[in-house]
């Protein structure tokens, strides 16, 4: 599927740009970020809560939904939008991060990854063919090519051999996809934290003709720098006529300094799992709901904020349910963060419209 | 505060009956059953959810939110309505009954019950007038007198001590309480489980004068015959112009029986706890999305149900969430568990309008 990438604005103060695409369930408009539903639900949400919020896209997890419910299931469900009750689009991984997570408990070949479930100990073989497969059972509008992440601790010498294969994995999985007409398929330029590697990378996959391509392999650690510069030694290779998707990142900083770096797309866990931790974004600062000098304060989590958790509770009641182990918590803070990532990606496009991106994100590379 | 409870409509076939009573909060009509919301949420769901699902008056227990987050934060912070975020009517307990379930960590005087914290083992006492001010700080529409429940392994003549001790606390209650413009006060008549002693208390309770009854000490193990005896032995001596609450009952069947026995409101935690174990409350019976034969299955909890988890989600989907660990499974089973509570009482209030209680009560009470 050709997603009609097509970019309406730019900020002539950094790479930013402004755009949208076109979806079977909706037109995204770009940068966006996708709330994470990890085994088929953003954790703690219905699907009319991330409606909701504003969130038009949204990345399960293949590696998770292959093992639990299984592909097929959901497939012969209807599809996991249905299976989900999301109305909106979705994005699959290739379930490659997953696999190559499992660090004893796979093994690489030409074919594939051999690995063991987390859940129960039985064996796999993921292929491209077969990431490929999966994705189409589960019928995300936007699914990923399987690649060989490279793991920061990986020798220059491995980087280069697991490159080589991911851009030969790249090719079968061109080859192995199907539903052209409503999936629109990624590839993933990879390279490690060589900006040669990343440049060789990026050149390769995007010689293939994908409909998007994503960045992988960073927010795994390294320093704001790091992953700086690896963008910057990928971005000029990526076509400018394709979104580019920013895998696994990140705080709400990083999308103000990966948009003004040419980034599109983003995902990450983060708002969702912090908030379940208690730790919350606010036009304040983070803080974490814990703190004893909330027990008392009538004021609302974030007095900038305009989400249900900001306009009906105060943070006394959200530090109470909190500490009383109160499943509510989790949802609110869930709410709040989401809509806090929500906001910022509004306020990064107004600053691409209004030519001031470039500046806000120098400020923000030069804060400690 | 005066109820002004009015019965609107009676079933020739039983005592059930219709009525009406007014709050600070709203009107509500019973017979109504009142979900839990023991530390201040309906445990899972938000006020909005709660409202949506139709409950106008909810419980909440002076014992653990007297403990967290203290009844003068909540005070202090605009009274438990402002804290929780519920424009709808509140009920809360006295904290006896959560005290007295403290079986090794309390002591009776004629004062009151000195106890430890299940949470830090802090030393507390509650006494009448110690409940009746916490109630009056967390404000809620409805308060209950502090009395001891008669545990179900008490002897007869300790029964008749706690029960003459309940009836001089009640008198306590009633003297200490200050909030008479907007909080209605109910007395609890106990009596264990012998007939006598259950007619004694009632008659000493209601010739204090209370705003309504409550039938209390039931749902503890009892067989249905057995609690349906004692409701007999009470009934009669309740007055007819005041709400009455059999505490802690039941399931949806007991609804039926016992409004078809001349109660008007109820509270119990088992369709909110059911809901997380998994257990569900269906039109086709009661089950545990559980089980296996769920796992591909389209089809919606309850085709005879309306509620959000039913319209949206399919049986397979909702097992994969319980099978998954996902928080949303909880929440959405709790959804549905309610609305069948809800609907189960409109079914009621139906029969009483139209005369087909008494037949009703009679065929569940001769199912097996």
């Amino acid at each position: 599927m050709f997603l009609n990438f097509r970019v309406t604005a730019t900020d002539p103060t950094s790479k930013g740009r402004r755009g949208s695409f076109v979806t079977p369930h909706g037109v995204i408009e770009t940068p966006v970020f996708m709330p994470v539903g990890t085994q088929g639900t953003v954790k703690t949400l219905g699907p009319d809560d991330v409606t909701r919020l504003g969130f038009g896209l949204a990345l399960a997890n293949t590696y998770h939904l292959y093992l639990r419910p299984g592909h097929e299931t959901i497939r012969d469900l209807g599809g996991l939008h249905r299976f989900m009750g999301f109305d909106g689009a979705l994005l699959t991984d290739s379930g490659g991060y997953q696999v190559f997570s499992l660090k004893d408990l796979r093994k690489i070949t030409e074919e594939g990854v051999a690995f063991a479930s987390h859940l129960d100990g039985s064996r796999h073989l993921l292929t491209p063919e077969g990431s490929i497969g999966i994705q189409e059972a589960l019928g995300a509008d936007i699914i990923m090519a399987f690649d060989e992440p490279v793991a920061p601790e990986m020798n220059i010498a491995y980087a280069k051999e697991a490159s080589d294969r991911s851009t030969r994995w790249a090719e079968r999985c061109l080859a192995a996809r199907t539903r052209h007409a409503d999936q629109a398929l990624f590839g993933i330029t990879q390279g490690g934290f060589d900006a040669e590697l990343r440049r060789q990378s990026a050149q390769e996959i995007t010689s293939l003709g994908f409909d998007g391509y994503a960045i992988g392999g960073l927010s795994v650690g390294e320093s704001r720098e790091v992953m700086g510069a690896m963008i910057d030694a990928s971005e000029p290779f990526l076509p400018v006529d394709r979104p580019r998707y920013l895998m696994g990142v990140g705080t709400p900083d990083d999308l103000v300094r990966c948009v003004a770096r040419g980034v599109d797309m983003f995902d990450c866990v983060m708002p969702t799992r912090n908030a379940r931790n208690g730790t919350l974004f606010t036009s304040e600062g983070k803080f974490s709901i814990k703190n004893a000098r909330f027990a008392t304060d009538p004021g609302p989590l974030d007095p900038a904020c305009d989400c249900y958790t900001c306009a009906t509770f105060s943070r006394a009641y959200l530090r109470h349910l909190f500490t009383a182990n109160e499943i509510l918590g989790l949802r609110l803070n869930t709410i709040h963060n989401l809509a806090f990532y929500r906001r910022r990606i509004e306020e990064i496009r107004a600053a691409i419209t209004e030519g001031r991106l470039g500046a806000w994100a120098g400020e923000l590379s030069h804060a400690s």
